[in-house]
């Protein structure tokens, strides 16, 4: 830290991205990105707008937005495109926390939520999950806090129904609740319908994980007009061109391309069960999840050694060293051939044969 | 403004980016992009990239960080790279800014600090430009405050010598001096050397104006490591990946491509003096700029009035309705072809034949 920095961050802890190390090519299980490339119109678009880069993108990504608007049934007044979800969060616990009003969420969530809160100087609360890691629906209702939930959540996979998440939303209708649907696609119901019903509601996803646009960097959040709007005023006070030329048209292309995208998601949804099926004969306990990564853990070694062990052997996961869930290991569902190097792997370590 | 909207950001003006209007084409003068596209390079480098995007980006830069690190001879350490420079901008202002230590820029320049500023509920000095539009130096010697300064300033092209630019670091060790050299490449010298010496000079730069890529977001930070931790403590606490991979590639090929870009810059030098001579035989006084757009006014037509009528006619130039400048337009330098239809347009609006 410089003699400069301000002591309004000194005690910021920032958030930690999953390793990228470039000592050896691994098979990359630890991120939660798509095995799948983009599709051929993704390089084609890319390739055309890379031509046209001295020219300054549109700031309000009329066409991306538009397409977005179209694919998901509402306005293009109902939506803001960012660059990746984390900036719409980040608009989010901006615009509408304050000193007064904190940000609630899980205890065990993406660990990008309390980051949020600390460089905002936020005050929020985190809310233990049951023992099985399921939310308890009713400590959200009627909380008088913002509430932002995955959901899915990560690292646990688990889904929240609709039911449960109008509730939550229905009984604080003077608070934002944001549900931060990264990983939607892989088997779980949107909440995107509830905000024609609800004010204050605010749904957030990204091209990153179900779109293969981890490297694109490409976000929204869909809610009332007047949401958006104040999410608005943050943008063009910080990034206002936030959404560069090459991203904007891999956007529209992956739009276009829907079906191959959503093809993609129930390969992995099927590789998701084969892989979870495997890892439950070694004996394996995992969550139900509803997302592209495995949560799973051995009673035969602790997570921290299975995410070493496997890191020697050339795969990495995620481990988190959190207490609550420093048995476990994030498992990214790549393809039929990078699950059978995870099970083989893990057949060695446990000396299965 | 929704009833959700936090009061903290109640009265903040957000930036008001240049008009892009679709109606129809354009003369484009009103953005200071360059006329020219990028390197062929560039798209190679980014088709090729685009067949990967379902990757994160690495979230250090490596690549990319070394490279800029090279062409301006500093180390990797030296050098933030971020999405666009307004990102370094802002992180600066969150680092080193607070209740306590505010930011001290000039009155007329970058529309942008101000709203950084608001934005983070940071005190602000706005310190009156000579009525010439040049810096007077002496007001910001031993000021205490935070700094920053374009160089060239903007809109009105003047640049500060580093004698100058030595002179306000060297008097406020204990503050953050900014030199914001998004149009450095067009005549001015720049300050980096100078990071070597001082701790406490932050360098910024951007690849939007002379390396034709607005369209990309890609800018930088230069100083000591210690002025780049912090900032990349900010970074990891608001947008890790900061810098997408078709970026990343874009700006890897611009700085191998630098000799390119560099005699681009030269042309649109040329392209200046030409028009500037030209206009000032229609009788409008102009700065002496060293960027890539002209500071104009005529005594016999206003600021307004000149940017509505080229409007009008198809030409696209900035007009800022701040009182000290509204009699000026700001017009930015394209090819020698765009100068003669600007220029030709002007004689037909004053009648000179």
């Amino acid at each position: 830290m410089s003699r400069f920095f301000s002591p309004r961050y000194s005690m910021l802890e920032a958030y930690t991205p999953g390793e990228q190390p470039k000592d050896m090519k691994y098979v990359k299980l630890n991120t939660n990105e798509s095995p799948y490339p983009p599709s051929p119109l993704v390089t084609a678009m890319v390739e055309a707008e890379s031509k046209r880069l001295n020219l300054y993108s549109d700031p309000e990504s009329r066409e991306l937005t538009a397409a977005v608007a179209e694919l998901y049934n509402v306005g293009s007044g109902n939506v803001l495109m960012t660059n990746g979800s984390d900036e719409v969060l980040n608009f989010a616990f901006m615009a509408f926390c304050d000193d007064e009003k904190g940000m609630a969420f899980p205890a065990v969530s993406y660990g990008f939520y309390p980051v949020f809160a600390q460089l905002n100087r936020i005050p929020f609360r985190e809310i233990p999950l049951r023992d099985d890691f399921s939310i308890d629906v009713d400590d959200y209702c009627g909380i008088g806090m913002n509430i932002v939930i995955a959901n899915p959540n990560a690292p646990t996979g688990l889904a929240l129904g609709l039911d449960d998440i109008e509730k939550i939303v229905s009984s604080n209708r003077d608070s934002v609740v944001i549900i931060d649907e990264a990983y939607i696609d892989f088997g779980a119901q949107s909440a995107v319908e509830l905000t024609k019903k609800y004010d204050n509601l605010l749904v957030t996803q990204t091209f990153s994980k179900s779109r293969s646009l981890a490297g694109a960097r490409l976000g929204f959040g869909i809610g009332s007009e007047e949401l958006i709007n104040d999410l608005n005023t943050i943008k063009y006070s910080t990034n206002p061109y936030n959404i560069n030329r090459m991203t904007s048209a891999a956007g529209i292309a992956a739009v276009k391309d829907n079906g191959y995208y959503m093809a993609n998601c129930k390969k992995i949804e099927a590789t998701r069960e084969y892989m979870s099926q495997e890892l439950k004969k070694m004996g394996f306990a995992m969550t139900d999840s509803k997302s592209n990564f495995l949560f799973a853990r051995s009673d035969r070694i602790g997570g921290e050694q299975y995410y070493l062990t496997l890191k020697s052997m050339g795969i990495l996961v995620r481990h988190f060293s959190k207490p609550e869930i420093d048995d476990y290991v994030r498992i990214t569902v790549g393809t039929r051939e990078q699950a059978d190097i995870l099970l083989s792997a893990t057949e060695k370590i446990l000396g299965v044969n």
